[in-house]
């Protein structure tokens, strides 16, 4: 019998995705899949219904007091949050970008981050994880090892960051209708004001070992999926960021980084798979910039979700998932 | 009689639309319109043809020849050049950035830069102007004044562009099929490649006195018009930035910079119009960044054409311009 | 002093766009225009306030109410209603459309229909003006004519309607959301049940002597301006239709009867214009088509409002509109 | 060892689907995938190379040569053409409606036309097959036993059909590139001109024993994927309509008839699978409207001809397809 998932939070586009992604898994099947609107939280259906692990596709806040519910109820059962609920290190932290105190503060650094390539271990061993942003998911899977390695400088790293509409969820809100941003693009939250700035800081902080702020602007763009992120670093030696990057990878199936000379990656070569690619360029003199681009329904959400099940039950990384490689 | 207008290369998306605002001028009206095919080109339609003024919404190296001919047949014509051609100081700059060598070398430094706002004065007085390229609009308008008055660090500057699909013409290019750009968004010539950086950097380095280098990475959109410019800045005081542009543009008809708090402008808010909007953000510690928006087919192209045919010929500055201030 | 125009609704795509044209028009101006939401609708803002004429650009039920009150505070005032309110012939069909009662059943049968070029004489004299629903102004423009000269079979008539999604107005539903739009199409209300075959009906039955009774099934686009309508009659006679059509729009400023011979009207040659492009072509043998493309919000909506007051008030039927022939 | 297929014409959109459903396919994989640009059809790349079976994406023309000698060369090798090569009955149709004469005419009449659900038993027994246009898909699925039971007349059927520009193919013409076709709506081929015309009439005209003329214009959509046709129908018994087509499809894996009513299928239900989903409705009195949905790519071209290639070689209908019911 195959394995069974419980996903509550199934009428967002993640939650469908996750859904969908299921539907064609080789091993684990969709036991259950609820909506998120209010009443039914409220009532917390679901809740009484076992599975054999939970994808968590609900707003913030409702996670993390849905989190918890399954930790204590059903401890032995992987659960995959994907909201930001357990991404960062504090109930004050947590406060501050969110603008509400956390439901369930106790959760708090309990769940490694679950940036499959970076932190697959941790993840293996995991009963609890915390799912990346997708802007998160975007910046990170290029940026870190070259923090770590040292390559960029820590400060003054720019990133301008697109993403499809789908990124804004499915929420009717008036600026998300079609006439409003078909033929529109508009940037949000500039400068360092969006979410997912502190869930990628505090990632590369601990990596670079010292505190770390970067610029980030986000865009929504006339589509309806992909991430496109352009990462601008001061670093002295643009080919030893492709090495870097291109070592690190070298064994992970979801993440392709292009050859020197190549194209910066577009989103349509991305959508629908789980994959990241990855260019470097060189830019002004001492400067480059890196792109990346993914899928935020996949890589950057529930794509990404499924390969962290994958890695807890031990089953193949590309299980279930489209796109890597052979 | 209304001021005859020939234009030259109005099978393109710029030519077409300098033929429509010259349909609802009020000073002056469209001639002739000629296309840019190369047979037409051989035969060198129109330039037997005499008109009051001249807009050349020609292919780069055409232009330029037709430009010399003009000049000489009808001197105290005036012409505007919206090609590349009499952008760049010099032959060897030109055969650097565009490839070829430059067909009519003489006319290099006798056409002022045509930023309507920021060289009127040089403007009114010229009978040949070079109008400037869309992105060199749209990343001048905000970073020049800021950059003269010594406001932002002259090296480190990171420009993020995004343009509509108009902005790479309307020969059927493979890449620039419906099937291709929808759903999809790509950078290209990433990092100091494009040739608008030439002019953005010639204009900046006038300014500031020293050779300025930026990095500069466009992408295309999959919209038809309009150009989002992120600016990136190193900058001690944000402020100080909002008042430049306050002041600098209080009276021009078509630049507004927002107020502080407001959300960047959208590529919707300026379709349509010659306008173009600035807002300034504050971004990571000591970093700021500048949003501008314009339409590429007018502020960027056909329409800043008209403005300086506007400052040429005496009449209003905002003469048969959509958009403008009361 | 410029005449002032009072525009309720302006909070909609149709109420902004009037708002827009009147920005612009020559004789006219908006003295002052309300939203539409249903706090402002119970304190009837506006209603206190005079001016010379009123638009309405209200949900249907209220509209009734504002324009009855308008006509007994004002009655000297023209009102031009764009809702479906004072299309129909009687309460009980409002009803039967509609599914509520009508508000000002008084008012039905005092207000010509606006069909500008079909119903001039009668809107020039007129204070109240029923403007037409987007797809009847499609529809009606090239089928009445033929119908009112019996070359069409009534019966059997087939019409293939399509929208951009500003015809689906501004309210955020999750159906209207981008993600939902874009690389979609979908056809709603299918067969003879949308509210707009009952005010088409209406109109061919009294030009026809007879009842008739039409297929009409509209969809909705993933653009956002422009109805192009197929309808499909049964003639002896092609050209007769093309010769009936050419005729009797040989003097309208805003409509044009294609070239036997010419391609189909496509919606991007009317965006933006308060024109409608008509062009006829054999089918099957004894069979015809005959494509109508307009702007819905202009002469579908908000357009031919203003070429309504035009016409009221004895101004130049085209003033402030764009489009139309010299 | 997988069966190896080889596919020409992989550079356009079709072709390059069937390589992509190859990529997954368990039972089949590419053996090789060439070009169609001409210097390459010169040459005829690849005929040489020998595959278990061959799918033939090429323009049509060049399809029918490639077609006979594969057919000579490895007469045991399943061929399926996606060409309008093999629909017609004769040389002189295939003159009069591609313009030019037939390369092969000995292969007309001995290839099966590939509606896999409608010729199912023909197709697993032949070698050569005339994959459907996808058009002619959309309409021939519905419409097909609707005539052959006489259940709705025979003359006077009018179909509008829209297709995503995928549709249109990959050559970069001008009326295909993204600023023309985004925001735009144009109907092509009006009334009885289009190529899929023939083939359809000749289905449905030996199906219902006598020549039947039908009125069909196709419409280009600005989006990707999908066609969406709308069939209309004079019929007395609209639900004896529903009844054949859901006891027709009842086994059929990739046609879904929609429950009665049920809102008409929207394109976005069917992209990117091979399913086909049919609906049923009244309109006027004695009329009828049935909708058809489907992926013009998949079940309109690469898709159906696995689905005919998985008939040929004996496997699950559903092997490798994307959609079809559990």
């Amino acid at each position: 019998m195959a394995f069974q998932v419980g996903v509550f939070g199934a009428s967002g586009y993640s939650g469908q995705e996750a859904v969908r992604l299921l539907g064609r898994h080789p091993h684990a099947r969709a036991a259950f899949a609820t909506g998120s609107a209010s009443g039914l939280i409220d009532h917390q259906e679901g809740l009484e219904r076992s599975a054999d692990a939970y994808l968590l596709a609900l707003p913030h806040g409702v996670s993390a007091r849905f989190a918890q519910k399954l930790r204590s109820r059903f401890p032995q059962a992987p659960v995959v949050d994907l909201s930001g609920d357990l991404r960062l290190a504090s109930a004050e932290e947590y406060q501050r970008w969110y603008g509400q105190p956390h439901e369930a503060p106790e959760l708090l650094g309990t769940a490694p981050y679950g940036l499959s390539e970076v932190h697959r271990e941790a993840i293996r061993g995991a009963r609890l994880v915390a799912n990346p942003g997708c802007y998160a998911t975007s910046v990170l899977l290029p940026l870190l090892p070259l923090v770590q390695q040292g390559l960029v400088a820590p400060q003054g790293i720019v990133v301008d960051a697109k993403s499809g509409a789908t990124g804004a969820g499915r929420s009717p809100k008036p600026n998300l209708l079609f006439c409003e941003v078909a033929e529109n693009l508009s940037a949000y939250s500039p400068g360092r004001s969006h979410r997912h700035v502190a869930e990628i800081e505090k990632q590369l902080s601990e990596r670079c070992g010292r505190e770390l702020s970067l610029t980030f602007c986000p865009h929504l763009l006339p589509l309806r999926r992909g991430i496109l992120s352009a990462i601008y670093v001061e670093a002295e030696d643009v080919s030893a960021l492709h090495q870097c990057l291109a070592h690190f990878y070298a064994e992970a199936p979801f993440v392709r980084v292009l050859e020197p000379g190549s194209a910066p990656p577009q989103l349509a070569e991305v959508a629908g798979t789980n994959d990241c690619r990855i260019s470097v360029h060189a830019a002004a003199p001492g400067r480059a910039v890196v792109f990346s681009a993914i899928d935020n329904l996949l890589k950057g959400a529930a794509g990404q979700a499924i390969q962290n099940l994958n890695l807890i039950c031990g089953w193949p990384e590309t299980a279930g998932l489209p796109g890597g490689r052979a």
